[in-house]
């Protein structure tokens, strides 16, 4: 219990995975939480069907099971309920060889789901504490920092009211209303950028081997890509036996692609077996009425103002989608900043001293998760980026491959091994959040991944001086094979003599 | 006359410099201008005091100038009876050394201006206009660029109305409200960053070496530089024998040095001869009254949406002030796009076309703008970033000076002479706005601030290639002194033999 802070009250602005999670860690503090949401409750029967509509599936791996397991144990097991985990690639080649190639030697997977599905549950877990109010279909219209109010507008009664607040979550998504507002008090370092490809979502059916009995119609337990260098398209599972694919490519192409005649035969020519498993009827439809999407990447810096806002998951940085870290990221942002609070509390001598001790126990925690996340966030940030072009080309290159089985190679030789994602949650709820000397070989992937206890920008570091000690050992070898080559050639030359 | 846009109605937002530009040349081509500003009229005695406090001094140099010329030729005229030409720089070494370095070999300037005094020159100019209807005091807050309708709050009476319109210019500054509009429905890619320095503007009143008759205590035909490495001072004339000084500081050192008793000492080391010449009181009373400004840059692409709207200067582009161009860049967007718009006019075989033809025209200028401008200005925004380290120190060492007086020397070498501003504007009322392949060789300074005839991206790619034979030469010369040392040294050992 966190006596101090019994009466202070906080808004989080999103009722998202990662505005619910911070819901929930700062209620768990003793705040009192008022959750304002834009859209409907997901939950409720009317909104389901729009909402999964919209839906794309998400690839949630250690960092986020990691960053719900540190607010509630119980709902992270409950959570890994509702997943379907996939333990590798499964490359689809243009001439239907399939290649599979396994993210962890251990067998720690990725877990698919439905983001809808995720959200719901996490808004479940929201309504399990009594400290939190839920207010949805409310836009928060103007806030000010430095008076602590701001106004929501009731969308349903079209009726706006001010609020007031101690302390300001922004947790509000790329397009970010708090942002927005804070942006007019601090002198943040913003940017945002449109990659020149968009996404559509198609759906992949599921199979009916034994009539009444649905099947996956490819293997459920993999990511599945059809990598096509400047395009992609790739496949998440889902529990009712569907795959939701998406479709990445340049805007032009899609611009040029647009006609459903002209979509067709190009999309039977690249992906003939994925289009034997959606149909053509089901493509063309989804095809035709599923957006194209942007693909936007966003970074801003400081991410907070004083002792009274914060700003959370894509609303302090969106990323392209290629390292499947976006929310993992989003949901880690909420455990770290969890962390640092827990550490202010402890080396401050009164833990319940007055007010304004408080305030600044709070300021020096934001101050620290600006300073200490930000190479964090540019590092996942740029990870994703470079990314795409992994997935959509390198994994067929032969340098690739050899790489990653050198990789691989180095990383089995290591003492290393990695921790299922139970023992590791265990492990992070010690105060810190960030081992800076990884032993052994690590694999940057393996890093992201499968080790939140590494933060990104450790990561990053690593996989840099391990990419030189490869690079010097190819030059060491290169040149030792080259020197034998020479003493060979003159022995030969002697003996011949 | 242009009689096809007669009737249509365009929005400028913002009656800085480049609105009141753009708001005259559009009226110019027939259009109903309605020009929207924040604040007060500037021209107002009540307003005036308020104005002049927040003033900063401007260099106007070429491209400004026939910015002005080519939407009026006799405000070009008045306006250049208003400025003080510079015609160099005065560098004010710390032992009290002055070194005056010229911009030109043939003598052209820059000149110094009053920010308010120019607002004020262009508002009357606007206001001969019978097309244009001025609103101050007026804010918008929304726009709605499909439906083309926008909503304007009247500052003084409290009430808000709607505007329809057919285009909107937003010339409204670095936190341009357009700007934030129009990404609503552009994907437009946008950064801003803070750079870690900061301003603060001092004055040094007129000297009164006879009484009642005021004297420049400087020259008052260079800009002023105390360059001091990590930071530095800089002054310009005005027309009241004052100078308006500006000190650039690392936001830290100024938050060392916020006490007057930690700050008179420093100011004095370093600047003992501006000291002298503001006066100890002046500069207390300046440093502690007047805010320390931030230093901003922003960038953005695309700069238009469809057939209806536009950003322009800062609100599409603002830079750190150290190349003196950021002005001087927001006349000439206007430039450029009146250009394009007679491009498109003449291009088009109809010019009196019907509606959508005048639409599609309008369009595909903006489209061009955006395409054809955007390298210009990544171009000037970096020159900015880059000659802030040349003011502040590089000016003051050796490898500056010598390729400083080579860049000159091999200038004097070519046939090329710098037009007086007056022919070269005559020059630019041709339909192009860029020389792709100057002749000759030109330093970068010449070419950015004498020379509108050459495109920033121009300016840009004709330096990058000429350093380039700069650096070969360099090499070749040590070869060629290299060889013939050694070949000396061989004959001198023949000869002793």
């Amino acid at each position: 219990m966190h006596s101090q802070a019994r009466s202070k009250k906080a808004v989080v602005v999103g009722a998202g995975p990662v505005g619910c999670l911070a819901a929930m860690m700062l209620a768990k503090r003793g705040w009192q939480v008022f959750l304002y949401e834009g859209r409907e409750d997901l939950r409720q029967p009317s909104t389901k069907a729009a909402a999964q509509q919209r839906s794309i599936n998400l690839a949630i791996s250690h960092r986020g099971i990691a960053a719900i397991h540190a607010v509630s144990p119980e709902a992270a097991e409950r959570f890994m309920q509702t997943v379907i985990p996939m333990k590798g690639r499964m490359i689809h080649h243009l001439d239907g060889r399939l290649d599979s190639q396994l993210y962890d030697r251990d067998g720690q997977c990725i877990n698919s789901i439905d983001r809808a599905l995720l959200n719901e549950g996490l808004l479940d877990e929201v309504s399990r504490s009594p400290n939190v109010r839920m207010f949805f279909r409310h836009k928060i219209r103007f806030i000010d920092f430095n008076r602590k109010v701001l106004t929501a507008e009731d969308l349903g009664h079209g009726q706006e009211h001010t609020v007031d607040f101690d302390f300001c979550v922004g947790a509000d998504g790329s397009y970010s209303t708090v942002r927005r507002q804070m942006m007019k008090v601090v002198r943040m370092d913003y940017q945002q950028e449109y990659i020149k490809h968009e996404y559509v979502e198609l759906k992949m059916p599921a199979g009916h081997d034994t009539p009444g009995r649905p099947t996956f119609q490819l293997d459920p337990n993999h990511l599945h890509i059809w990598p096509r260098r400047s395009y992609m398209l790739i496949a998440l599972p889902n529990k009712d036996n569907t795959f939701t694919c998406t479709l990445f490519a340049p805007s032009v192409e899609l611009d040029r692609l647009s006609p459903p005649e002209v979509f067709l035969p190009w999309f039977k020519s690249n992906f003939p077996d994925a289009l034997k498993a959606i149909g053509e009827k089901n493509l063309i439809h989804d095809y035709t009425h599923n957006p194209r999407s942007p693909l936007i990447c966003t970074k801003s810096n400081p991410y907070h103002y004083k002792d009274r806002g914060i700003l959370l998951g894509d609303a302090a940085h969106s990323m392209v989608p290629f390292y499947g870290q976006g929310l993992n990221c989003g949901l880690e942002d909420v455990r770290v900043l969890k962390v640092l609070l827990d550490q202010e509390e402890v080396e401050s001598n009164s833990p319940t001293g007055p007010d304004n001790l408080e305030d600044e126990r709070l300021a020096r925690a934001l101050l620290r998760y600006s300073q200490e996340r930000h190479q964090d966030l540019v590092a996942i940030s740029d990870f994703a980026m470079n990314n795409y072009v992994e997935m959509r080309h390198l994994v067929t290159t032969p340098l690739y491959l050899f790489r990653k089985v050198l990789d691989g190679w180095l990383y089995r030789l290591s003492s290393h091994s990695t921790l299922p994602v139970t023992s590791l949650t265990t492990k992070l709820t010690s105060q810190t959040y960030d081992e800076r000397e990884p032993r052994g070989w690590l694999p940057l992937y393996t890093m992201v991944t499968f080790r939140p206890d590494i933060s990104y920008d450790t990561a990053r570091r690593t996989a840099s001086r391990q990419t030189q000690i490869l690079t010097t050992a190819t030059y060491v070898g290169a040149t030792i094979l080259c020197v034998s080559g020479l003493w060979l050639a003159r022995t030969v030359k002697t003996w011949i003599r």
